[in-house]
C-alpha cells in the first residue's frame, strides 16, 4: 500500500474561506479545493459543500481509493474533545455547532477537530522549521496572536484547548489594543496591532515634525496597514523600522517568559515574523539573551516559520494524524 | 512479590542535610536516615555515607531483599541527562560532580537524578494534592521559588532541566530582591523575599508613624524573618497581612501567565503557600480570575501542597520511579 493510496482528508476552516485537501502523512498535498465560508449562511451548507468537495477530490484522484483519516483545523475557541465551536469571532453562526458530528455523519469517518494555532504548530514541527525538536513553541503572529505548544514530543492542547491562548497577556502598560486589551501581546504582535502601533508613532511624528514614507501613501495615515508599514520599513523608513523593532522587543519579552517556563528547543514565528524576519527576530533574540537564564537562552533557537501558503492544508492534515482525545 | 519486598531507594540531597530512605511505589516510606551534607568536605565522603546508609537500611529491613531503583532529588542547576551538578548555590564543592556515576558505582544500580522542584511536583502529583491531574504546576515557594511542570500526564524537565526555573522573572518594576533581581517572582514569593517585603513596609510605617507587632519582637525590625511575619499576620497585624496579600497578588499575577500558557488543571503551592494558604491563596485566586481567560480561570484549581515533612523523601522516590532520559 503506497502512501498516496490511503491519504488523509484535511479541512482548513477560516472566517472567509474553507480549503479541503488530500494529503499524505509525509506532508505532500495531493489535491485541494477552496470555496467561501459564507458565515452568514450558517455551518450546515458549508458542511454539505465540504462533503461534496471531498467526494470530488477522491473521484479525480483514482489512486486514492479511500481516506485514512479526517482532520479539521479551525479558529478557536473550540472544544477539540467535545467536537464543537465556542463562539468563533468571525463566524458567529457557528457558535455551538458540532462540526465533528456533522462531518462524521456526512463523511462516514472519524473526524479530529483542532484549534488552528495548535494544528499549525504541528505542521511546522512535522514538516517545517521545527523538524525533530523535542519542545517547540509556535507563534501564529498573523491577524491574531496565539501559540501552539509541542512539549516533549507531544502536542499540548490543555483540557479546554486553551493552552497557548496568550494574545491577551499584558506586555506593556500602554500601547495598541489587541484581544480587547491595551498593551497586550496581540496588541503588538499581530497585523492589526502593528498597524495601530504605526499610527501611534505617526501621530507623535506630526508633533515632532518628522516625516515618514507612511504620510505619502495617498491615503489618511490613520488607515495604514501592516503591509504598508512592512514596505516602508524595507525601504528604510525610520518610523516603520522603529515599529518593527518595538514589535520584536515585545515578542522577545514574551518569549523570554515562555523560554524560562518551558526551556524549549525552538520558537517558530509565523506569518509576520516569517515575512519580516530580518526586522523582527534580531531585537527579539536580544531580549531573550538579556532576560532569560543563560542555559535556556543559549538552548533556544528563534526562527521564522518555513511553511508558507500550504500551512493551512498541512495543519489540517496534521490534525488528522493526531490521536483523538474525544470526551467519552 | 509484595511491594515492600522490592522498594525504591530515595536520596534527598540538600545544602544542609541528606536523607536516604526506602519507599514503595505507592508512596509509603518504610525507613529513613538523615545526616549532615557537610558541603565543605566535598561530595565523595557524602556519597560513601549514602552507600553505607543504604546498606544499613536494607540490613534493618530484612523484608527488603533488594531495591527496585534509585532516585536522587537535589537542588539545581544540574543536568539530569548527563547526571552531574552545575554550580549548586549552597554546595560549591559539588560543582561538576557526576553524582549519578559516583552512586551507580557504589550502589550497583542505575540512578535517576532530578531537580528537586521537579521531583516535588511529581510527589504532589502522585501522592499529594494533585492526584489524577492531567496538567499540574507546582510552586516550591520556600527558601527559593521554582516550579515543576506535569504536562499531559508527564513530567516536563526540558533539555537543560531548566523548565520551571521561573524565580528570576519580573513581576514588578520594584520590590524585594530574589535571584539577584529586584521585583522578581522569587523576590516576592519566597521566605527571604517575604521578609524583605515586610522590612520595606515597616520602613514606610516608620515615616507614617503606624505601629506593628513586628516592631516589638525584641530585635531590630530589619531582621524579621518569614516566620515572624507569619505569626504577626495570624495575630491580625495589618502590615504583616498586607505583606501576605501582596505576595498572594504577585503569585496570582505570575500564575495567570502560566494558566494562559498551559491551561492547567491545578496549581499546587508549596511550603509558604501551604502554611499560610488562608492569607496567600485568596488574593492569588482573585488575580487569576481577573487576568485569565474565563475558560482557563474556571478550570484551574489553586491549592496548597498536601505533603509536609515527607515531601523530600517522596520526591526522591518519585525520581526513582521516572524513566531515565540519560544522554547516550
Amino acid at each position: 500500500m503506497s502512501d498516496s493510496t490511503f491519504p488523509f482528508l484535511g479541512i482548513d476552516i477560516g472566517g472567509t474561506k474553507i480549503s479541503v485537501c488530500l494529503g499524505t502523512s509525509e506532508g505532500k498535498i495531493l489535491d485541494r479545493e477552496r470555496f467561501p465560508t459564507n458565515p452568514a449562511h450558517g455551518p450546515d451548507p458549508a458542511c454539505d459543500k465540504i462533503a461534496n468537495v471531498a467526494s470530488l477530490l477522491l473521484e479525480r484522484n483514482p489512486d486514492c481509493q479511500k481516506i485514512a483519516g479526517v482532520g479539521v483545523s479551525a479558529p478557536g475557541p473550540l472544544s477539540s474533545r467535545a467536537g464543537h465551536f465556542i463562539n468563533p469571532p468571525n463566524m458567529p453562526t457557528w457558535h455551538g455547532f458540532s462540526i465533528v458530528q456533522a462531518l462524521e455523519s456526512r463523511l462516514g469517518h472519524p473526524v479530529r477537530l483542532m484549534n488552528d494555532a495548535n494544528a499549525s504548530a504541528l505542521a511546522e514541527w512535522r514538516f517545517g522549521a521545527g523538524k525533530g525538536a523535542e519542545t517547540l513553541v509556535f507563534f501564529t503572529m498573523s491577524t491574531g496572536m496565539g501559540a501552539g505548544l509541542i512539549i516533549g514530543g507531544r502536542l499540548h492542547e490543555g483540557p479546554d484547548d486553551m493552552a497557548g491562548e496568550v494574545g491577551h497577556l499584558p506586555v506593556s502598560p500602554d500601547g495598541p489594543v489587541g484581544f480587547s486589551r491595551r498593551g497586550s501581546l496581540e496588541g503588538f504582535c499581530s497585523g492589526p496591532g502593528l498597524a495601530q502601533l504605526a499610527v501611534l508613532k505617526l501621530t507623535q511624528a506630526i508633533h515632532t515634525e518628522e516625516d515618514s514614507k507612511l504620510f505619502h501613501l495617498g491615503k489618511d495615515y490613520r488607515l495604514v496597514n501592516a503591509e504598508d508599514v512592512g514596505a516602508a520599513a524595507v525601504n528604510g523608513d525610520r518610523i516603520a523600522r522603529d515599529v518593527f523593532r518595538e514589535v520584536g522587543e515585545k515578542l522577545g519579552m514574551f518569549s523570554s517568559w515562555i523560554v524560562d517556563v518551558l526551556n524549549p528547543d525552538i520558537i517558530v514565528v509565523g506569518t509576520i515574523g516569517r515575512i519580516h524576519a530580518d526586522l523582527i527576530l534580531p531585537p527579539a533574540r536580544e531580549e531573550i539573551n538579556r532576560a532569560c537564564h543563560p542555559a535556556s537562552a543559549s538552548r533556544v533557537r528563534l526562527v521564522p516559520a518555513k511553511l508558507e501558503a500550504e500551512t493551512g492544508d498541512l495543519a489540517a492534515i496534521c490534525a488528522a494524524l493526531e490521536p483523538s482525545e474525544k470526551q467519552q
